[in-house]
């Protein structure tokens, strides 16, 4: 008897977006039986045509009804469109991984990075949240600590990049510096957050500002880090086993996002660097990038492209015994977004979780 | 009977760089009563014109004698050039104000931010020390706080400008940007650190290297940080009164130094942001930009060409009593450079301490 192996038909929604065409490149390479690609997007962008494993596909506009017959849906067209249009997919049996924060603080919603806490995939109800880009390269550099040393604390300020607001913020940025260069005023109409009253040039700047900010003076990124963090790693988003805080500013770099991070272990647990190296080293997805001698280091530019994470500059704060920092860069738009969705997407085929279990849609109603 | 005001001869040493052109336009805002300015350089700057209130300067050779009848000297020349024409100018009866770190970690010599220990002016040899661009700032912001309620500990990410690194940098950082918007391979020359084995771009990046690696991992711009924050705050360059840890980053900004500040004040203190924007507010030199309702905080652009230092987005870590973080940015060559050695300068003459102690000139010997 001859197997058939499962086939997918699989939805992008938001398809034409910097992270959406990553969706496309990224399943493209995945191993992920795909049957049949949806290419989902708003009015505006329908009937352009883009191309899946060099096959044209036309973008439809993306409704209730695009999700008839949909085994798989990747989605990252912004939190509104996720909070109308998932429970539509869900109620018609699609299993949805999205990249946007809408769902990620529901309790019926898994929020994965899969190196992390791929065993929270087992329970979904049809929504699978991936975190936010800053949050999940933090998560896999120091997962390996944790594991093998506990965490504590985390102290963290970002040095994220434009494209963590999209393919219009990376061409502001770079249109911007060309004025800069060429002695003109720089004119900001996105940045730092789309819609928000005032906007700045990120050009040969920066900003910190990223998201909206809450009424405790946190920005709505930082907010992401902390409480993301927390439900990831110990699976509620307000305990207080591990303490965060963050400060989130955005850089003039195109994609790669940088991070500062000072830790914490638990008392009584010193490792050497060497020993947080040998760690970290093997990790899932992370590559240690750590030798001052030949000045090797991570960087946006050289991370750029890949799906892995990227840490060095490990040392021991030298007045505190169990503190540590380092310097964590990753591809904001692969692993912090499209990578990490399709990786799930993969271990849900894997597992053989790509079904709606009976009852799920209520939940999202 | 009319007192006739003391007038200065003032010489300006490495005065064709990024610092020592600013050197130039603070003295001349200055209230210090100048007799006469004598422009030093290098013998390749040597017979160069610059201007000083309009009038014509040629640009001379600096050599021992160059200091013959001076009665202050700005120095920004690097190190190698302050460690051995500094004392030929405290023997001739100059007092100097140097910018490079050369002599900053000597005890007999005071490291001063005006606006937070100008008394230890009152012990000077003839040589004192400028902090170094990244600590000034951090001084400034957290003096204040210091007084009111203590401070702990710090745990500070910098985000730095190229032209930190001098003017060259600045220019490789334009002409890079300018590569990358061509679609051209860019240049590296000279950052990360001038003289070292790799350089990298910085434009439309990140370099977690300023200045050469330490043998603990840490580079030594994050070593200056911690150590000269003991001894600017506390008097002694490691005290264990402060913890301080630091990690540099260079970002792709010409002018204007951003940091990511975490701060802990002494046990039982726990003020609120409004108490301390408050102890900020006033505090000299000092500028808060503190309302997320109007998206006002710090950015290197606005600040750029400023004298004062900027703080915003103070809250409380949201998990640690006492600890707070917030955002500082100062024009890292006025404030961190040409305007704090000026500054200096004018507390020298307002507190007549334009001498050198006998017996100072053997102290650098």
């Amino acid at each position: 008897m001859i197997m058939t192996e499962k086939q997918y038909v699989v939805a992008i929604l938001g398809a034409t977006g910097a992270v959406g065409t990553r969706m496309i490149q990224q399943l493209e390479q995945s191993t992920i039986p795909v049957k049949e690609v949806h290419l989902l997007a708003s009015s505006r962008s329908a009937g352009k045509t883009l191309y899946f494993k060099g096959e044209p596909v036309t973008v439809e506009e993306a409704r209730p009804e695009s999700f008839d017959g949909v085994d798989l849906v990747l989605s990252s067209a912004g939190g509104s469109v996720s909070a109308k249009l998932l429970p539509e997919a869900v109620k018609r049996g699609a299993v949805c991984v999205d990249n946007t924060s809408y769902f990620r603080m529901n309790d019926n919603v898994p929020l994965v990075v899969p190196e992390v806490n791929e065993d929270a995939l087992a329970d979904h109800n049809g929504i699978i949240a991936n975190p936010n880009c800053s949050t999940i390269q933090m998560m896999v550099a120091l997962e390996p600590v944790r594991q093998q040393f506990g965490l504590k604390r985390i102290i963290v300020s970002t040095y994220q990049a434009a494209g963590g607001a999209g393919q219009s913020a990376i061409n502001e940025l770079k249109r911007e510096a060309k004025e800069y260069l060429d002695g003109e005023e720089m004119q900001a109409e996105i940045l730092p957050v789309k819609g928000e009253k005032k906007h700045y040039p990120l050009a040969f700047n920066l900003l910190p500002q990223i998201d909206v900010f809450e009424d405790d003076g946190y920005t709505h990124e930082e907010w992401k880090m902390i409480h993301e963090t927390k439900k990831i790693m110990l699976g509620d988003k307000n305990s207080p086993d591990i303490k965060v805080t963050a400060t989130c500013v955005r850089v003039p770099v195109p994609i790669g996002h940088g991070e500062s991070v000072w830790f914490e272990v638990e008392d009584g647990n010193t490792p050497t660097p060497d020993e947080l190296r040998t760690a970290m080293t093997g990790f899932p997805g992370l590559v240690v990038q750590d030798d001052p001698a030949s000045q090797l280091y991570p960087q946006p530019q050289t991370a750029e492209g890949s799906r892995d994470t990227f840490v060095g500059r490990i040392r021991p704060d030298l007045e505190t015994k169990g503190a540590y920092n380092c310097w964590v860069v990753s591809d904001n738009l692969l692993k912090g977004a499209a990578w990490n969705a399709v990786q799930i997407a993969e271990c849900l085929v894997q597992r053989d979780l790509v079904r709606v279990p009976a009852g799920s849609a209520a939940k999202f109603n």
